[in-house]
């Protein structure tokens, strides 16, 4: 099988010479990366979180670029057949695949051929990630404020799954747009929810965005509704992106990538500059859950103290009044950036500070080496928690990270001995719930903690 | 509680006089009847198909018109709270009442200071079917042929509901529309279906068409999801409305009201003007439905004969394999359409005998006199049995109906034995697979066979 | 040559029995109308203002119309050319020729077969105007107050023609819409110099509405900038029109149409019930015309009186300054609108006397007999000054006066003398400003004053 | 006076790091020539083509740039009041100087930063055009081939203004969109012509693209009624800008600019590698233009012969021909391009020798050592004859030019006698006809033709 596919969107519209320095790169490294994400995007629906078993089942699949006076064209070889309905590709698809090319392989040259910018200047850093979105057209000056961050597992269970359906159907009928990382579980249910909610109330401008990195698209594909993808290159940017275009945020149950999502949120909001920012923070999950977040908090309380719970808010068993509360949190957002010239698309006041800025590589000795004692400025502390779990999570389901595990063992973690003992409770948790991989798998630790 | 609507949809340009006549309305037995209809949009999503039991439940539920120099509103008074998110009313909801009050009130002053229409005339009732829908805004005559009428039962198994679904989902895909009885059940699955497979395609024009009648709406009320409501004036119209519509029709598992209709389509399409008519019929359903389509394909050849079995076809497991026989159907439509000059929005060609226009009232009479032995123009012999189902559709859902049978017990229906006994076969089916009634309760048949 | 046109609008949506009765149509009168109707439409741009040359010229063209299942066609034999590009109808011109179908045949149709509707009654007569302008879809209940009708002569000098033209710019410039009598002159100025100021204030919604009648479309034929055209069946009903749609009037120099229209517009105004509408009414010329104006207010003030005086306001020489008056006073429009609670699209609270919606056939006799003296109510005196002017406009252009004339020499009036020399000193200047026949011809009158 | 406007556009989108940037300008040369460009947009509608004379008369206007979180904004100091409608910008004009800032000091700042691109490769300057044309939004992969180019003298007599608005008018009716130079006479009339075309054919689409330059935008300011206006940095990438987006040339009666305009074109269209692309160009104009047209096509035939003479078609008051013509070469160009592949927004495929692509300076001393002989490659010879008409200009109406002169005399040209005196002939016609300069002053020649 055999397929040519015509540009759409920004790809639409590129020069001779862009086309031809695209084409260029057809043997590089992040040729291999954008070929590896354009088989994420085709097969969404199949039930693994395991990149390598996917690049193993579809080997004769293959990518090109046909370079053409018109513009430039991906040409698929053997792709999933999932991804087609009576030979022609899915139009969700179709973005996606161009939405790979914009982010990975096009922006991957522009910034070959770039404008002079330092990756180490925090400006700099925080203009990148507004760049890439601009570029994927998900900025609009014209929009009020109303789009709600879900976070949580990739891996939930049934009765969580349906909740997280029922809240996003609640946004969806007060007007909210969802942004999640894709991919399933937690991601993928507040999507379809808000598909019925918009429908009911007539909304066909819903926004569906999905922020994904390179290295976990594969373990997470972006569902179809996502109708605004966007790739970040790393897990830094990617949080950055969230919390940037966020006006609300929900955190479902979820493993270790949500802990590391709620200790980057809470690492920046503890910052003495953002002590007058507006952003409401959901935790929420049905009945059965109560138990999940009563220890995500107690963790909370104890490693980063009382004032840090005072920035988050759980609910449980309440998918209505969920959405009631960050409706209302949408106002008071507006209300605030109004106050202070702020940009409605893009929270340009809020002060990030480097460490959560800069990417960390979760080798065996970066993970070894974290500072992990609870008697430091709580910010830094939240930082070092966020690089524990961020490897916690690469080592889990990330390609680059598996290996590293298969290598050398499970990364081990040292430190204070009473925070160890409360993560290794917290972890112990998600391994007890199943959160850490998808179902029919047996999880095997990647970590060690030493005392 | 006490709400206020301002008018939508052809109901906002109404002039002085128009106003004034709607409100005088309001003493009216058609009053009556819209505050019903009314009460049952409004209450949608509640799990009952009994009238009298909403009525009974909300016996303080009230409904008014306001005259105003700007228009008409509608004003409520203890509607039920579902219809609410945090005291606005859903628009699909809000919509579905100004389609009642246009449909049932003003179309009825309309029709009392008429046009000279003559309602025994068959080109008169088909100009009627027409001019509902044309003021209802549903007619476009921009559009191609992709209105796929799905049928089926309103109690089916959750097996079944989910096949629905799967189907809608896989017409969406090909950018099929759907139009259905409204109500639950194998109305509202295939509608759910395609606003998934709608949002992947990205189509935000989707349409989900209801055309329900005054007597059904209050057991079988509009999902929100109906973004086009009509509500016909009686169970024939209604059906010529699908009927001339459609650009293919689907029938899902279902009970008497889906025999009504497929006797309906197949008495029609047998007829000799019609021969050349294209208009593709599926009956389809999960694996465990096999025995159900085989049942009722042996009814129709027992009845109806060979060319009547001719005229559908049974796919069984299959989804996809539906959607891409109806996106073919709907491409030979287009093409015999433009053959002969006939709109793509209203089957003008098709002939409808005046036998299947003029409406049958269920009485205890009428039902025993119908005309049932085998030897007869198969056209009449479908006509004379569409009018037993119709009754026995009225007897287990319609409030008149159901009034009818407590006061004189069940309809007695008799004829030509061989096909009483086929009758029988058919209908005990039907009640020991639970397809008569909603589950919950027992079937109390409204209809005894004599021999 | 031969042309085939499909249906746009309205007429796009018709039912099989409504195309029949038009079919049916094609011997009446109402069809010779129709034919003379389109061929006014069609000649747009010839230099003539008399009805008879025109059919003269056109001898051998001829309309039909065809019934398609689809719909309705209209068919052409040898069209003016001027109608086309490069064998192509203009759109806008292909547009106002199934305005006319509708307007003229469609709603006589209808009429026939009609609603129990009562012209004797004045709310039946205001229904049907209502009705006449939503069936052309020129009702729309979501906007603005912003439409300005612009009255004036349909045979004015250059130096006035540049003036309306200002006006309709600085109109534009400031988001107004436009709505004239269609024709040349000043009816045609104001909507290409809107058209420019729209163009630059980037509005692509600009409204160019034409309201005429049968009896002067050929005098006066729609330049095809007007993109909403509607003929309505008389002279009173198109003022009725005008005057319940305008958020704000201009009078620019005219002859004796423009005298009926003022003389209506007053009369109603006066009427005690309409003391607190709001209606800003600007009479403008350039310098040139400041005398013109003079004369104008001289006779109004000596028939009407003072109080007529102050409805209207003169502004000479400062198209800038009309256009912000008129700004200032939609705002006025709103506000009153708003705080009686009544639409914005239609102004349903004005109080039009019977005097003024009853149609007044101009003949010889009723000329002869009109109540002519001064002390009488100020509003019945406008009645039948209104009058007399509308019977020498029809003496003027309009076919069936024209051969009145023809045949029974100019109409008598009579009345007391000092009212009868007011008359004829105004008359005279119009005659003198060539204000009563296109230039080119010499102007015979139509009128005799007696004393 | 005072005023803030808030950006649209690619400038409402901008991030903090580029809004600091251009912010940290406003002391730089660009930001001077951006003052001066901004008040030629506001100052449009005077009648002068004197860029010096406007910055005298507005001496205290001032411009500058406010960083907000939100987005940059521009404020203005004391602009021109025919710019305002009741204190409000006209909108075409607010977007013209954001316009403005984005192509003359957004992309200065971009260069600065920028991309390795080589300015001397010819792929690197086309890449450079299609960037700002791309940045600018003008670029739309969508639409099909319908982009008339209009060239011609920005000082023409009434009898040819008339008839450049008159060919617009045709145009426009076949639907076929503008672009120009901007600025008064022929590059004005077409687009006033083609708006009231497009409004009778209900095209609301209508385009109206203006391409200037920031060194005679002075002389030549956009009218409002252009709806996209693109500000290329120097005449050579303008002159390339027109040739890549155009469908169609008409030359319109002009002076230097257009002989500049022509020789460019002729000196591309010569070149081999172009000998099969379809690119239809016309010269037209009123009956009196006829001898212009003779003497242009003569010194063509004289300097490039014939060969280069049939490269275009003359054609003599016949607007609606010109038009026909034009039609029918889009579909030609359309046809061109579907069958090598090349897209229709831009003629990719269309070879431009460096010759023409690199900026040539109008010193004395480059003007005194042109290369004027007849013997040599003709293409060749016809960019030699460009530059020597680009001086012209330069010296006639661009503000550097002026200066020079000033200072050092008019400039020396010289060369083979025959060419001179061609050269000489012509231009002795331009300046008797007016051509050089707008009426009102004498033309004082910048040039001297030595022997």
């Amino acid at each position: 099988m055999h397929v040519q596919l015509n540009p759409v969107g920004a790809m639409a519209l590129l020069s001779q010479l862009e086309v031809d320095r695209l084409k260029n790169n057809t043997s590089s490294d992040a040729f291999t990366l954008f070929r590896n994400c354009c088989l994420a995007v085709l097969n969404v629906g199949s039930h693994t979180d395991s990149s390598s078993e996917i690049y193993d089942q579809f080997k004769d699949f293959d990518v090109n670029l046909l370079a053409r006076e018109r513009g430039i064209k991906i040409e698929l070889f053997n792709p999933p057949e999932s991804a087609f309905v009576d030979g022609q590709i899915i139009r969700g698809i179709h973005e996606h695949l161009f939405a790979v090319l914009r982010d990975i392989l096009f922006f991957h040259t522009q910034l070959t051929h770039a404008n002079r910018l330092d990756l180490q200047n925090s400006d700099h850093i925080t203009h990148t990630v507004y760049d890439i979105l601009r570029n994927a057209r998900v900025i609009d000056s014209a929009v009020e404020p109303n789009m709600i961050v879900c976070w949580g597992g990739h891996s939930i269970n049934e009765t969580e799954y349906k909740y997280t359906k029922e809240v996003g159907y609640q946004l969806g009928l007060r007007g909210l747009d969802i942004c999640t990382g894709c991919g399933p579980g937690a991601m993928k249910g507040p999507m379809k929810g808000a598909t019925i909610g918009h429908a009911k109330q007539r909304n066909t401008k819903g926004r569906y965005l999905g922020l994904t990195e390179p290295s976990i698209i594969a373990a997470e594909p972006p569902n179809p509704i996502v109708n605004e993808l966007v790739i970040l290159p790393d897990i830094e940017k990617r949080l950055e992106a969230f919390i940037r275009v966020a006006h609300g945020i929900i955190i479902f149950p979820g493993g270790a990538g949500t802990a590391e999502e709620l200790l980057y949120l809470l690492g920046i909001m503890l910052h003495e500059k953002n002590k007058d920012q507006k952003l409401p923070v959901i935790l929420t999950g049905p009945q059965q859950s109560a138990a999940y977040f009563a220890e995500l908090a107690s963790f909370i309380e104890q490693t980063l103290g009382r004032e840090a719970l005072d920035l988050i808010e759980i609910i449980i068993d309440d998918p209505a009044g969920v959405a009631r509360r960050l409706k209302q949190g949408c106002a008071e957002v507006r209300q605030y950036r109004k106050s202070c010239g702020d940009a409605y698309h893009f929270n340009w006041t809020l002060h990030i500070d480097p460490d959560f800025q800069h990417p960390f590589a979760p080798t065996h000795q970066n993970m070894a080496s974290l500072d992990l004692h609870l008697e430091q400025d709580k910010a830094k502390l939240a930082a070092h928690l966020r690089r524990a779990f961020s490897g916690i999570v690469a080592g889990n389901v990330k390609d680059e990270g598996i290996r590293a595990i298969k290598q050398h063992g499970p990364f081990k973690l040292s430190g204070e001995p009473a925070l160890m003992s409360l993560m290794d409770k917290l972890l112990q948790a998600f391994v007890a719930q199943g959160r850490m991989k998808l179902p029919g798998s047996t999880y095997e630790p990647c970590y060690q903690i030493l005392n």
